[in-house]
Formats: structure tokens, C-alpha cells, sequence
């Protein structure tokens, strides 16, 4: 094990090493590092005097102010790089060169790990696009005849995804104060219905060139890692919007990942996911019966008071399709993924209450509250908080996510003039 | 007028002036050049000796491989530059100092005039978004009951943008054989229904804050300049998987846009767009009756045998929204944008015979042909092109955007193995 003094419940042990950008008030210059205990590792101050050649010759990238170059490295060289590190962090000869390069997590800042050339959000939980379909179509068209035989995704907006801890404002939009009521004509107001969206994200390391598709059976080398990811959901304003385009202005505010990107190759343990009994297409048969990350979620709401609850527990096996498959769907047109791409794998939900990745769910559409302590809830209010939680494996050998968290900010004044 | 001998109905006139990045046989490395007659004039080559103070301090950005830098200067600067341009092009004694940087625009290679962080496509041709939506719909459901009220649009694919003349290959899918039957099981084959979609681009060069909207009061300043637009799309594809999150492989698989970007100060006749009968939100009220561009607009159809036929002739002024309303409506709920974030107005449609841009909106959904010479067409075959002009203005005078065309390859063998 470590020279380090690792709790047994750190999410940051040897068997993670996630990457992610930092800077420190002695330098506010955005670099890269890993997490491990309860420190950064500050890799562009590191000499890697040890390290055999290839990782010697491309350490430059670790003083990019993202981790674009090193994940266009591909995965083999990841691999080296995470061996490297663990020989270094297991070897005792080392703690002073590493010490230096030490500081502790409560005092970096934590910048977007990777420049984001696109971002898709997939819909992949069956459960979620089951209960949000009910809400918005009825039960006769909650899952659409498509919904098991290609992953659903829409293209997001890559400009407003921040790094946990960014505050999300309240947004004003067209809304139906009463969706029953005819003609329809909208109200332009604040959101009344500012949600969350649990999500897993996945990074992109290795392209494909325009109008050649990744096959299904080599996308696994394509992922760099993983985040965590809050969708944010302004609710009213969608209802109005998305026919027939797809949700825009009610997503496009703000979608939040965690800072530490857990890599691909950390070996988190894997589930079956949900349930096809389609015939796919075979572009999609990936042949393996076990093939979704299990990792366990919490999320928590914070109210403006400080009351707090965590108002989901979950497992994001909670998917019908896994990211090679998504990948492979992606491309299946020619379009060309890019290093630094970002999927979100849509809002994880169980079956059971209490495992709903989103207030809408929880409150079945607003119907019901949702208790924070001595509060009630139904939407977000000002100056509330989520923070989404996750990890994987056992004491000593934790893969953890950290946290993504954000509050929200009272609306600007946007009324008539 | 300018020493430079320029044909009177050249497109590219003294008033225009439009930027983009080229490289030659001689110089491969991408860098900037406005095209003037039948010239590009390579700006990274020439000293702007008698340049102003500022155009001159910053005229190493034509140097850079994008005109995002440029772009990001904002438009007062683009004004001045532009004034300077002309200034030197009327001026005689530049004459041997200019025809050094100038290079046969049958000679340069053009490439993407920016780097696209985020491109999203708008609906904002009545007449095309009624048409397709009685195909899709029905013509009860054709035009949703939000169309009038706010700019519909959704993100799309930033990476797969391409320049004029790159190569579109027929898209691999899944579709419905026969929409009719039931239960819908969908086939895995090549797209049989491959369209065009003649659509204005345009350009962003002031970035936002997150979590600020701009007002359209102010928006025009954040416009850098246009483009012409070919959204293909993959109308079979498009038709099973777009029900509930919008289209999204069906269009990923390539955007085309022409490579000289005509700046927002080149002088576009304005006219008045399609009517709206209804109270705007306060913050889409431009209060300015006549403010779409008016651009003539045409389409080629040329098949893999060289027949050809244009099959298109409309105006870009046939929109219910302008570029402001519809930055102002991207832009309400917080969303960022950036310099060299991109704009689709949405497939630009006339009311007659003739007049619409799309091939799925000629045909009837496929029903009837269109006559190329002695061939026939529903949609497009492989080896089949098509080309997209634009202009505006009056001879000596023209603004005109070039060509943006692309020819159809046949598609990859994905079957089953």
C-alpha cells in the first residue's frame, strides 16, 4: 500500500488516481494533478525521474491547463502513466520528491478538467424516461416505440458545463402558468421548477474521423473516464419548448461534473444493467452480459437554511445501454467523437422511492413534497444546494467520484421595462 | 472603386470584403485572406503599413489558423479593418504591395473559417417548419402552439461542420421500412432518404457570461457575419429517432458551410420577415419591422451523371426570426456564448412551387419527383450533388457569399458480419 496515510474510506486510494486541473494560491496557474487521500498531487511540479521513457517524454502535458493532450495520448499510455504513479506512491524513496508536490484538497481550485468540444446527453435509465415520459405524454406514450431499440440522446450545450461548485442562477423563460388552459399562451417569468438530474459523464480520448463509425466491440478504448454530472432542468420552461425539437433553453443553463475525472482503467466493479428484450440492431450487440458500471450514488439537498437530506440512493447500473453502446450509436451516421467530448448518460432513477435521480420524479410532477428536516420541497428554491456523491469498491481500494455540487442563485430582474 | 479589375456582378465587391482561411501550394499552413473579384488577398503577407495604430496591433491574429481571435476583437474593430481594406484596394500606390498577397481563389484551398465551440440550428422558416410538420405530424399537429412565441431551435453537432466541398458520405441507420406497420421494429441499413437543407449561418464573435441573457437590443453586436448553410439530413433516420429529444444522428453526420464569412457591417439589404400575430415576451420585442436579411438564395441539384438543375430560388428573408431574437431566446436562460459559436436559421422555405429547400418538402414527402434534365429524383443518390449561392445587392456592388457544395459518397459496408 501507500507511504501515504490513506483512510480506509477514501475515495482517493491507490486504486483510483482520478486526474483533474488545479491551481493554489501560490499559483494560480491551472495545471494538472491527481487526488489521492486527502491531497492533490501537483504532477506538473513532479519530476519523473523514474518513469520509463514514453511517460518521461510526454509529462509536459501534466502543465497543459487541460487534460485534452495527455487523454488524446490514448489508453495504453493512461495505463503507464496510472502504473507510474502507483509505483512512485508505493515506493518510500520517493515521499520527498512527492511531498513538494503535495497539496491538500480543502485548499486547491478545482478548474473543468477537459475543453469540451461537444457535449451529448443520452436517456439512458429506463426507469427515468419511463416516470418523466408518464408526466409529460400520459402512460400510453411515457416510452416511446424507439426507446429500446437505439439510444435516445440529444446533442447538449458543450459552453455551459462548470466544474462543481459553480453557482447555477435561477433562469427566466417562457412558461405555462396553466398547461390546461386554452389558447396556450406562454408567461415570461422566473422558473418556478428548477430541478436536478443525477448523471453519470464520460470523456472521450481517442476520435474517429468523419463518416466512419466506432465499432461497438473497440469503444471501450475511445472512454478516457468518468465524472459525475447535474443536469440541471429548468421543468416549466421544457414542457413548453421541447415539442418537436428536443429540450434547448431549459437544459442549456447549466450542466455541473465533478472535478476529479476517474480513468477508464481504474477497475470499477461492473453489473447487468436494465433489461432489452429487443433484437438489437448489430451495430449494438456487444455480447457481454455484465457490462455497466456499478457505482453508488447519493444525492443531497441542502435547503437555503442549511436543512439537510439525501433524497436519492442509487446504482448507476440503472442503465439500459453502456457507454460502448452509446458510442457506437453516436458514430453509427459518421459523426466524429473528439477528445475532451463529454456524454452524460441521462438521470439515473431506481424503481423505488427514494432512488429517483430528479425532483420531478419524486414528487410526481409536483404533486407531492418531498421533506428536509423540519422543510418542504417540492422544486429547488434560492439558495439551495445539491451535491451528488459517488464511489465504487471496498474499504482501502474505494474509486471515488468526490462530489458535484452547486447552488442556486436568485434570478436577475428581467421583468418589463 | 477599387484598382483591382472586378467583374460588376462579382460577389465579391468592394462592399463586401468577407473573411476566411486559406492555404496555397506554395504556404499549406492555414491563415487569413478576405477574397476580393476573383482573388483571395492573403492578409498574413501583407504589412499594413498605413494602417491605424490598433489594426496594425493586432493584425498578426490574420496569422492564426481560425479568425477566431479576430472575431473576439469585436465589431468596431472589424469595422475598422474592413475601412481600412477598402481604403487600401482604392488606393493605387498599394497596388504592388497588394498583388504580392493576392492568390486566384480557383487556387487556394479553404478551410473552416473558425473553431465551432457550439453550432445549434433554429425552425425559423414558417413555411418549412409547416411543411415538414404536416409530414411528420399531420396538418393538425403541423405547426406546434409554441412556434410563434419563441425561436424553436436545438443544440446540434459542432464537430462534424465542415467546409464547401468536403465529401458527405450516405449515413448507415436505423428506419422504418414501412412507417405503417405494427409493432415498429426498425432496420439497420443505408439512409434511402438523404436530403439537403438550405439554411443562412451565422457567426458570434461577443461572448456572454453565464447566467446573463443577452438583450436583443444589443444582440446585432455579437453578430460577426454569415455564411450559407447545407444541413444534410438522413430524413428516414430522423423519423424513428426523434420522438421525444429531437433529431440527432440523423444530422450529425455533416453540416456544410461556405468558407468566405460575410461580415454583419457588409450592407445586406433588409427587408421585412414572415408575419407574426402574436404579443412577444418582452424580451423578443426588436421593435424594428423590417430586419431580416434579404438574400437571393439558389440550389443545384447536379447528379453522379452531370445532369443538373436548380431547383431552388428563395430569399432568406422568408424567417420569423432575426439573428437577435433568436441570440436574445438562446441566450435567456443564461447559456454562454462564445466567439466562433455558430447559428443555423433552419431550412428557408417559400410558399410556392420552387421555392422550398428541401428536397422532402419538393417531393411531398417523397411522393412526387423532381425532374433533373432527363433524370428523376425523390431524394439524393449516390454521386449526386449539391451546390447552395447566395448573393445580395446590386451590380458593382454585390455581397454575395459564394457556393457551398458537397457530393454524396457511397456508403460504407456495414452489414452484418
Amino acid at each position: 500500500m501507500s507511504w501515504l496515510d490513506i483512510a480506509p474510506d477514501s475515495p482517493f486510494s491507490l486504486a483510483n488516481l482520478p486526474f483533474g486541473i488545479i491551481s493554489t494560491s501560490g499559483n494560480s496557474t491551472p495545471r494538472a494533478a491527481v487526488a489521492i487521500g486527502t491531497y492533490a498531487f501537483d504532477l506538473s511540479s513532479f519530476s519523473p525521474a523514474s518513469a520509463p521513457a514514453k511517460v518521461k517524454q510526454y509529462w509536459e502535458a501534466f502543465s497543459s491547463p487541460t487534460l485534452n493532450t495527455f487523454a488524446s495520448l490514448g489508453r495504453p499510455f493512461h495505463r503507464e502513466v496510472r502504473e507510474y504513479l502507483q509505483t512512485v506512491l508505493k515506493d518510500a524513496s520517493n515521499k520527498d520528491a512527492v511531498r513538494k508536490c503535495l497539496v491538500l484538497l480543502s485548499e486547491v481550485t478545482n478548474h473543468l478538467p477537459l475543453k469540451i468540444g461537444d457535449y451529448t446527453d443520452f436517456y439512458a435509465s429506463t426507469n427515468h424516461a419511463y416516470n418523466i415520459g408518464v408526466l409529460f405524454r400520459g402512460p400510453d406514450n411515457a416510452l416511446q416505440p424507439n426507446y429500446k431499440h437505439l439510444p435516445v440522446a440529444y446533442h447538449g450545450r458543450a459552453s455551459s458545463v462548470v466544474v462543481s461548485g459553480t453557482p447555477i442562477r435561477r433562469p427566466w423563460g417562457q412558461i405555462l402558468l396553466d398547461p390546461k388552459a386554452e389558447p396556450k399562451v406562454p408567461t415570461f417569468t422566473p422558473c418556478k421548477r428548477l430541478d436536478l438530474e443525477l448523471e453519470m459523464g464520460m470523456f472521450i480520448c481517442t476520435p474517429n474521423n468523419l463518416g466512419e463509425p466506432v465499432d461497438v466491440q473497440n469503444a471501450e478504448e475511445h472512454i478516457f473516464g468518468y465524472v459525475l454530472m447535474n443536469d440541471w432542468s429548468a421543468r416549466d420552461i421544457q414542457a413548453w419548448e421541447y415539442v418537436p425539437l428536443g429540450p434547448f433553453t431549459s437544459k442549456n443553463l447549466g450542466t455541473s461534473i465533478s472535478p476529479w475525472v476517474v480513468l477508464a482503467d481504474a477497475a470499477i466493479p461492473r453489473a447487468e444493467g436494465l433489461p432489452n428484450e429487443n433484437q438489437l440492431a448489430s451495430y449494438l450487440q456487444e455480447g457481454k452480459k455484465a457490462n455497466m458500471l456499478d457505482i453508488s450514488l447519493e444525492v443531497d439537498l441542502v435547503t437555503a437554511n442549511g436543512k439537510k437530506k439525501t433524497i436519492t440512493k442509487t446504482s448507476s447500473k440503472n442503465l439500459l445501454w453502456s457507454w460502448p453502446q452509446m458510442i457506437a450509436h453516436h458514430t453509427i451516421t459518421g459523426c466524429n467523437l473528439q477528445p475532451g467530448d463529454l456524454f452524460g448518460s441521462g438521470t439515473i432513477s431506481g424503481t423505488e422511492t427514494g432512488t429517483e435521480g430528479s425532483l420531478l420524479e419524486q414528487t410526481k410532477g409536483g404533486k407531492m413534497v418531498v421533506n428536509v428536516e423540519d422543510e418542504e420541497r417540492k422544486f429547488l428554491l434560492d439558495g439551495d444546494s445539491i451535491v451528488i456523491r459517488g464511489w465504487a469498491g471496498k474499504d482501502g481500494e474505494r474509486i471515488g467520484f468526490g462530489e458535484v455540487g452547486g447552488q442556486i442563485l436568485a434570478p436577475l430582474d428581467l421583468g418589463k421595462k
